[in-house]
């Protein structure tokens, strides 16, 4: 079976009934695929007799977007299932477990998490995740303090981001968030009714500059591990457990990429309350409850950020350098903050967007959510360089708001 | 003879004779071992009938530094190979031909240079060289620009950020220049007379955090593929004729430290002129020539740089950003102005130091010349974010002098 193929049920049990202290000897097992088909086959292998299950997930050769499907590398798959590896030892509890990953098939077998839910659709629902901000800001603080000059050898580190190279997924990135959404590229994806907000994208010159810069560091700045694709499509939750999946687009990058992704998400939801929410008393509540969580993922990863520079930092200089970490931090930052920006720009202009933001039902409140999310977004942009605080972003947030009712 | 071994004269003349094309059927040859025996094997293989010669050098698996001996990659082989010959696509003519390159035998065949010195020893022997900033700011401008996401695709540039990651040699970098110069650390080198210079120098937090900070972008900066010990030992010249050697610390960093490098062995051997001209207006003339010649390098390397972005730019973004180039082109001086500084101080108090310098016999001129570099290097770290022209280096070297008279 090892050459590779893509697999079938009864091979994915063949599979699953080979590894060792997962399921009782002589189980039934059953097999249900659960992917879209797109990018990756998933299987979920469960017993009949007992609650046990995992998950099989095996990448396909090519990726079907907008319809076509273009050749993709199957590596990718021994880069998520390394990052994966990797993440849950500076980060226990937070990613799935890896049971076994096989190189021949591209294939990686790990814990099932159904019992979760993906956290875009529990924001779309309502939900509050109180320990969700001590959960992310750990897994941020430590793999990316762990994986950076920083906090591990810097000669490993060279090695590392040799193992990570990741042209294919990069270039996804590169082209859908820095790239597209600033010309009137065929990959565009907007609803005619905001054209004019696309066309102002496409003229906004000094928009172009930060973007460029932001790219620039995107492209060149091997700064840590990222997972490469934190949305709130990459987390499953539930209210005591956070796990972080899909790192196939991992890569060495600046930290910003990854702080800024998840804020990007919570903020492309706040742009979107008006929908799920049924008054204006409930928006406002369930928005105070974003921000705040925004304000403590960051807050909670510089203070651990900066207790694990206290106790781990490896290099000498930097360490006795007065004023250096301060100075780190504030770059990461404002990274944070210009690459949030970027990201919620792609989602209503770009190919790919969200869920919280496309199901809106009522059009004119979905154009509502639209532009709300682009003046945030193009706020924290032109901000990003200037930035000395999240509180900064987080008034750009509010006050997008009021500048939109005026 | 293809396991690794060290090469005896017999077996390279043998090597020799294999080589199609270089030397005439059943020619006479005879090697000279040319290396200093630290590194490499250099082995000068000549006909004894005609004027054709040729160089082998093997690596040799290990380093001696200050007496020890230390393991060293052989990989460092095939970088320097692969460097070289990408270098001689992009600037034709500017560095040495390579015949052939084994990589079992960690061996590279390459054009003999003997008709060209050392750039040190030429600068030391106060010869000028009319024609070094035209050769050198074209090496500069299309190794560093045709190597960046700039100038080659985005995708085949990480492949070549893989190939050319060199943990072992740039280790040698960030300890020696990047951190033993700022700390009472074993290797340092320096004359007792000049203690107090090295200790203000381990107690300078200011000058600490800039460093630091020119270290970090050593470390994560990968912007271009750098020759990465772009000294004027590594360049073999004559009056019509430039030939950079040596790249085998070559690897993805920032363009300044390549052409901070070079500016800064100019700057040493500016420090060292009262030695090498015979009277004060000689001295003051051949350091007119060697500002002259560092301001011709950048400005020159600059032109270059914004041409080839005019007609090559591969990044439709970057090129359509306003004030994009302008403010890259500005990054790069700032970078090369810090990095300057620090090659500069590491050779006065760090291990290894220059002929320039270390050669003046008399005690009193030395110590003139080491404060004066040290003084240069260190406003030069100070300058280095910001400054906005290439005119500022030049005034700092000018009144470091000044100030060390008064």
């Amino acid at each position: 079976m090892s050459a590779y193929h893509p697999l079938n049920e009864k091979e994915a049990i063949e599979i699953a009934l080979t590894l060792e202290g997962v399921f009782a000897p002589g189980a039934k097992l059953v097999s249900r695929e659960i992917g879209d088909g797109n990018l990756n086959l998933v299987f979920h292998i469960s017993d009949t007799q007992s609650s046990q299950s995992i998950i099989l997930k095996q990448a396909l050769p090519y990726a079907k977007v907008v319809g076509e499907s273009w050749p993709l590398t199957l590596d990718r798959a021994r880069i998520e299932s390394e990052a994966l590896i990797l993440e849950g030892e500076l980060a226990p509890g937070l990613v799935p477990k890896v049971y076994k990953y096989d190189a021949e098939l591209a294939l990686t077998v790990m814990e099932d998490l159904s019992d979760h839910v993906i956290m875009r659709q529990g924001l779309i629902s309502n939900n509050r995740y109180p320990l969700f901000a001590e959960h992310i800001s750990t897994f941020l603080a430590q793999t990316l303090f762990f994986t950076s000059d920083l906090g591990m050898n810097q000669q490993s580190k060279k090695l590392r981001v040799r193992d990570f190279i990741n042209p294919e997924l990069c270039k996804i990135t590169e082209d859908l968030i820095f790239d597209d959404p600033y010309k009137d590229a065929e990959t565009n994806n907007f609803e005619e009714v905001i054209r004019d907000e696309a066309q102002a994208l496409w003229g906004d010159g000094s928009l172009h500059f930060e973007v460029a810069l932001l790219r620039e560091k995107f492209l060149t700045h091997a700064q840590a591990l990222l997972h490469g694709d934190l949305h709130t499509g990459s987390i499953f939750i539930k209210s005591d457990s956070t796990k972080i999946i899909d790192p196939e687009f991992a890569y060495y990058g600046p930290m910003g990429f990854d702080i800024g992704a998840i804020i990007a998400n919570l903020l492309l939801n706040y742009s979107s309350r008006e929908h799920w929410n049924s008054d204006a008393a409930s928006t406002d509540e369930y928005r105070t409850y974003l921000l705040e969580t925004i304000r403590d993922i960051w807050t909670k990863f510089e203070a651990k950020f900066r207790v694990l520079w206290a106790e781990h930092c490896e290099d000498s200089l930097a360490k006795s350098a007065p004023g250096y970490l301060d100075d780190y931090l504030r770059r990461v930052l404002q990274d944070t903050i210009g690459f949030a920006g970027c990201k919620m720009v792609r989602r209503i202009v770009g190919l790919a967007h969200v869920a919280d933001i496309d199901k809106i039902t009522d059009a004119s409140t979905r154009e509502q959510a639209q532009r709300l999310a682009l003046s945030i977004g193009k706020s924290l942009i032109r901000l990003n360089r200037r930035a000395a605080s999240i509180e900064e972003l987080i008034e750009k947030a509010q006050s997008s708001i009021s500048v939109l009712k005026a």
